[in-house]
C-alpha cells in the first residue's frame, strides 16, 4: 500500500507537506501541491479517510448553513462554493435553514463530522454565531456578514451597492421611487437600505411612507405590494427591490395589471442571478461577484482550520449595476429629455 | 448523565426502542416514538454522536447526491427531502455533481460518514450505481430511476405524464405540435418522450423532425430552438418541454419574437415547479408530487439502513396536469369552436 510517506519522497516535499495538501492548506505553493497531487494520482494515492481524520483530527468537510434554499440566490452560491471546495478536495454538508440548523452545524464541528462552518445566512443576535466565538471554532460568515462579529466575513458592499441605485434612479429623473425592502434583520437588507435611502436623501429625494414595503425577499409579497402602489393616487415610476426574487415578483405584479415595464414603471433588483437576464425578466441589476466571494470565503475557512490564531479578516468586494431592459437608460449619461419628461409627470 | 437505560425505563420501553428512535426508524409506531422522544426531552438527553455511531455505526447522516442545484427543481426537492429528513433526526450531507459527486458520495458510505444514499440523478449505465449495488450499499434512487437496477426506487410515471400532455393537445386540435427533448440518458427524460411520442403515435399524429430539439433541460438552449421552429415555414402551434425550465425558455424565445402564448403558441411544461405559476410564464405543467416522493424515498432509505434484507421495493407516484394561462384550456373539455380553429391553422 502507498502511505504518505512514498508520496512525500516521490514530490521531494516533507510528510508535513503531503499532509497540508491534504488538508486544502492553501499556503502551499502552487507548484509544490500540484507536485504533490501528480506523485498521489501516479500511484493512485488514496488516504483512508478514517486514518487521515485520526491523524489530522479533520474529516475534510465543510459545513454550510443557508436560509432558503428556493430562494434562486442561494444554490448559485452554493454552486461557487461547491466548485471552490472541490478545487480544495473538501466535501459540503448543507443545512438548509438558519437557527436549527445552525446549533446542529455547530454540534457537527464539535462531532468532528466538519472541520468548519460557512453562515450564509446569519443574522444579528445569533445565539449560535455568538456561541461559535466564544469556543472558537472555525466560522466565516458568507454573503451576510455581522458588523461586531469577531470572526472572518466575506460580504459585499451593500451600501454601496443601494447608494448606486439611488443616484442611477434620481439621475433619470425619476420623482416617484419606490422601495421593496428586504427582511428586518440580515445585513445585506439592511445595507442596501441604508446606502440606497441615505443617498436619496443627499439627493434630496426621501422615499414616500406609502411607496415603502416589506417584500421580504419573496416574491409573492413583492406582486401583491407592488400592486397596491400602483393603486396610489401618485405610482411610483421607478421601483428598487432589496433582490432579484422580489423585483421578479414585483414585474409579475407590473404584468398583472397591464402596467408596462419599464414605459410605465422602472424596476431595479439586486444580485443578478442568472435568470435576470431571461427575456420576461430582462432585469437591471446590482451584481455580486458570487464566485469571488465564495472562494475568497473557502480561503478563508480552510486558514481558520489550519491556524486559529490568524488575525480576523473582513473582506469587502465591489457590486457593479448591470443595465438591462427593465430601466430604459445606461446609468452614467441618460439623455436630458428622459429626465424632462419624467420631472412633467 | 443521563444515558439510553435511562430513556428507556421512564418511556416504559426497551433499550432497543430507544435506539430505534434515535436512528430514525419508521417502524417504531408513532406513539411509542413520541413516549420515547417525550422522555428525552424531560431529561434534555443527549446522546454524544460519536458514542452513538460506535454503537450503532450510524452517523445519522444521508447523502444527497443531485446534478445540477441551480435548475430549479432541484432545490425544491431537497427542500423536501431535508423536511423529511428533519422529521427523522436525520442530518443531510450535499454533492452537487453527477459522476465524481457519486464516487465521493460512495467512498463517504465506507468510511462512515453517512449512512446511506439517495441518487436524484443517475442515469443508465452508471458505474457508481453499480459499485454500490455489488456492494450491497444502500442507495434509493429518487425522481430518475433505472428499471433494470435492483435496488429501492421512488419515482413519478413519467410515460403517463407525457401521453396525458398528447392527449391534451391533440384534443385541444392541435396538429403543429414541437417537442423539446430533455437530455439523452436520464430516465425522466426518456419516459416523458416515450409517453408522449406513444400516445400522439396512436392518435395519428407522429412529430415532424423540423419540430424536435434536444433543449436538455435547458433554459437557454430551449429559448434557442423554439426561436428556430418559430421560423419554420410551418411552425409550431404548441411545444411540450420536457421540463418546466425548458418551458420558461421557450416562453422567452416566442416573448423575443413577438410570439404571443398561447394565442400563437401554446406551451406546456413538466414538473410544475413554484414559479411556473408566477404571471410571467403562467405556465401549463406536469405535476410531480415532489413532497411525497421525498417523504417515500426517505423513507425507504432508513427502513433499507436497518434492514438490508428487505425485497427491493419500486414506488410509482401518479402525475397530473396543472393548466394555466400558457395554454387556452380545460384538458378534459376543450370548447369545440377552438378545436375547429385550430384545425384551419
Amino acid at each position: 500500500m502507498v502511505t504518505s510517506r512514498d508520496i512525500a519522497q516521490r514530490a521531494g516535499v516533507s510528510q508535513a507537506t503531503v499532509s497540508r495538501v491534504l488538508q486544502g492548506n492553501s499556503r502551499v505553493a502552487p507548484d509544490t501541491r500540484e507536485r504533490v497531487l501528480a506523485a498521489m494520482r501516479a500511484t493512485d494515492y488514496r488516504p483512508h479517510a478514517a486514518a487521515r481524520a485520526m491523524k489530522t483530527r479533520r474529516s475534510q468537510t465543510i459545513g454550510v448553513v443557508i436560509a432558503d434554499i428556493t430562494n434562486p440566490f442561494y444554490p448559485e452560491l452554493l454552486e461557487a462554493v461547491s466548485h471552490a471546495l472541490d478545487q480544495s478536495g473538501q466535501r459540503m454538508i448543507l443545512w438548509n435553514s438558519a437557527g436549527p440548523g445552525e446549533y446542529s452545524a455547530l454540534q457537527a464541528i464539535r462531532e468532528g463530522s466538519v472541520d468548519g462552518l460557512l453562515f450564509t445566512t446569519v443574522t444579528e443576535g445569533a445565539a449560535p454565531l455568538t456561541e461559535a466565538l466564544v469556543h472558537e471554532e472555525p466560522v466565516v460568515l458568507l454573503h451576510r456578514g455581522l458588523e461586531e462579529a469577531q470572526c472572518d466575513q466575506v460580504v459585499s458592499d451593500n451600501v454601496a451597492g443601494g447608494s448606486i441605485v439611488a443616484d442611477y434612479l434620481v439621475r433619470a429623473g425619476h420623482e416617484h421611487i419606490g422601495y421593496l425592502q428586504g427582511p428586518e434583520l440580515p445585513s445585506t437588507a439592511v445595507h442596501r437600505e441604508r446606502g440606497f435611502r441615505r443617498r436619496l436623501h443627499q439627493l434630496g429625494m426621501d422615499l414616500r411612507p406609502e411607496l415603502v414595503g416589506r417584500a421580504g425577499f419573496q416574491h409573492d409579497t413583492a406582486r401583491t405590494l407592488i400592486r397596491s402602489m400602483l393603486h396610489e393616487p401618485v405610482p411610483p415610476t421607478a421601483v428598487f427591490c432589496a433582490n432579484d426574487l422580489a423585483a421578479f415578483g414585483a414585474i409579475d405584479g407590473a404584468r398583472s395589471l397591464g402596467v408596462h415595464v419599464p414605459e410605465d414603471l422602472w424596476v431595479v433588483g439586486y444580485d443578478d442571478i442568472a435568470m435576470a437576464a431571461w427575456d420576461s425578466f430582462n432585469l437591471t441589476s446590482v451584481r455580486q461577484p458570487i464566485a469571488d466571494l465564495a472562494h475568497t470565503a473557502v480561503q478563508l475557512l480552510l486558514e481558520r482550520i489550519t491556524d486559529p490564531d490568524l488575525p480576523v479578516r473582513h473582506e469587502l468586494f465591489t457590486n457593479s449595476l448591470t443595465v438591462r431592459g427593465s430601466t430604459a437608460h445606461t446609468p452614467l449619461d441618460p439623455p436630458a429629455e428622459q429626465r424632462d419628461s419624467h420631472a412633467d409627470d
